[in-house]
């Protein structure tokens, strides 16, 4: 069983998870079949330099919570992490102020920005770091890949104080905590860039492709965006299955519902699922999972009622149980 | 009063304390008079490159010291220190694992390495870090100016396990615990070096200049090997005194004991003397201080025999009371 899926940060990590041990018990339960598989095609939109160091915030989260270093209450960043060096950094007057810098988490970024200094690849310095984390399940083997080894900076076009004013998405999310409205998300180097190596086999191998709940606008679209990425999801043989990140109308955690209105998509289950579209169509779904309480109709696309929030180890495997059935036919 | 002094680490900072406070202390006494001012040329022979970021031992040990964020305990680094990124890069298996970065250390490497990077040369990466740190006395100006703006790294040929090797000289020191026999130390970089910008003009200013009683080989040694240095400090019209870093024929801190016997110099107080030579032939003393216990005999050097214990803040400042006045002749 090759399951991919694309997934932003905290929301796709916590799904990872359950397709994780989901996959790993099915293979304990099997006595045939090989051994199962996810590659997660990660969001790095997100990425920024900060302090000189390059920081990749979801293949982070993912790396962390797969590997069991999260800080679950945060649900971003590294357990037991201290604040030292960013307190320095203060005192020193050395801005950007708004973003953290974990001691711990530093340590990651040294290596990757040596690595990307030294030439790698995103993709190549990625499978170095998560060669500590062993990311494996007790059967799964799990493949993290960059959506592109290009720069891909998403941007904000808002209005600050008064001011029209382009910053760097995560300058929007964590030092205007989301609140300047959107008149325009920009992707900086995305017409240039190249799926990451492995992204369109992967897509093309698969036996089935989920799209986590992750936001739709700045996770999910920025891989989509990608030029040759939402062709070879169209083009793969599995079927595509989406979860709504958006439950009774609200974002279940982060910040679509700030995103959605500026690409003109209603803050709905059924809107986000109109907005990825039917793959029989010109979009790129087979089914959507809504949330039980929701409803949604969207023409071609095979919709499903089932629990979407993620509140116990169990309810996420649920989850992900609910979109390998629904790929599965 | 402007005095001038050519300093290592840790020695060096902790006799800096000194100069500083007695300046502040006759400046307190006295009706008349400018205002003091120090000018330390500090080594940056021991400068190194580790896990990406530009890490200057020695600049930072008098900046930390001087601004009272050093780890007295240690004599390096920053009080109040964690380790959880060298933890992690350990974790990660990222060499060097004999070089400690402290979290707290960290940040000041990052705006350096940062800076360096955006073509600010040291001398005035190293102003803008001093910005924080408030190294004036109460009365004394103090400027801390790197040996050079160009990179000098001191390297050492010796016999590690069996073989003949070159290795920077803090894996020497760090790593191997100097104890591989030194056959020839050699400085990368020196040929092609000028003085930091205010050197020349620092020593050709100067009412006084004092050899702090720090490493004569690696520390002293590649300060006054600069191109232009040495002989602005025999050219100024400021007498020159040196403190003796050995005391009764060992070494009060650090490896000068390993490092004088590679260049043909006894260790003792004598043979260091000797080794700085006199300002009147080729040298550039004019004057020695050596521990009370001891004696040496330096034709065309006034030596004077006083305490060279840095014990307390009062012993050093004795120790610096006993130089000026040796300048002051």
């Amino acid at each position: 069983m090759r399951v991919v899926v694309l997934a932003g940060g905290v929301g796709g990590a916590r799904f990872l998870l359950g397709v994780r041990a989901l996959l790993d018990d099915e293979a304990a339960r099997s006595t045939s079949g090989g051994q199962p598989q996810i590659q997660v095609i990660v969001n790095t939109g997100d990425d920024l330099t900060v302090h000189g160091l390059r920081v990749c915030p979801d293949l982070d989260t993912v790396m962390y919570t797969l590997g069991d270093g999260i800080d679950t209450d945060r649900g971003w960043g590294r357990r037991s992490e201290s604040w030292q060096a960013k307190e320095e950094l203060a005192a020193y007057g050395a801005e950007p102020f708004w973003f953290g810098l974990g001691d711990r988490d530093i340590a990651t970024h040294l290596i990757r920005t040596r690595m990307l200094d030294a030439g790698y690849p995103l993709s190549e310095v990625t499978a170095a770091l998560c060669e500590r984390w062993h990311l494996d399940g007790s059967a799964t083997q799990v493949q993290l890949l960059p959506m592109s080894d290009q720069r891909v900076e998403t941007h904000v076009v808002c209005e600050i104080e008064g001011a029209r004013r382009v910053v760097h998405f995560q300058e929007w999310w964590i030092a205007h905590h989301a609140q300047p409205p959107v008149e325009e998300f920009v992707f900086v180097g995305l017409d240039d860039s190249l799926p990451g190596p492995g992204i369109v086999e992967a897509l093309s191998a698969a036996d089935a492709v989920l799209l986590a709940p992750s936001n739709p606008v700045v996770s999910i679209g920025p891989i989509l965006a990608v030029p040759g990425v939402r062709a070879a999801l169209r083009e793969s043989s599995a079927r595509v299955v989406g979860l709504s990140p958006i439950v009774d109308g609200a974002v279940v955690r982060g910040m679509a519902d700030k995103c959605l209105p500026a690409v003109g998509v209603p803050v709905t289950a059924q809107g986000v699922g109109r907005h990825y579209g039917p793959r029989k169509s010109d979009g790129i779904l087979d089914g959507w999972l809504v949330h039980e309480s929701d409803t949604a109709d969207v023409p071609g696309v095979e919709v499903r009622m089932v629990p979407l929030l993620m509140r116990s180890p169990e309810a996420t495997i649920a989850m992900a149980q609910a979109a390998l059935d629904l790929c599965r036919g």
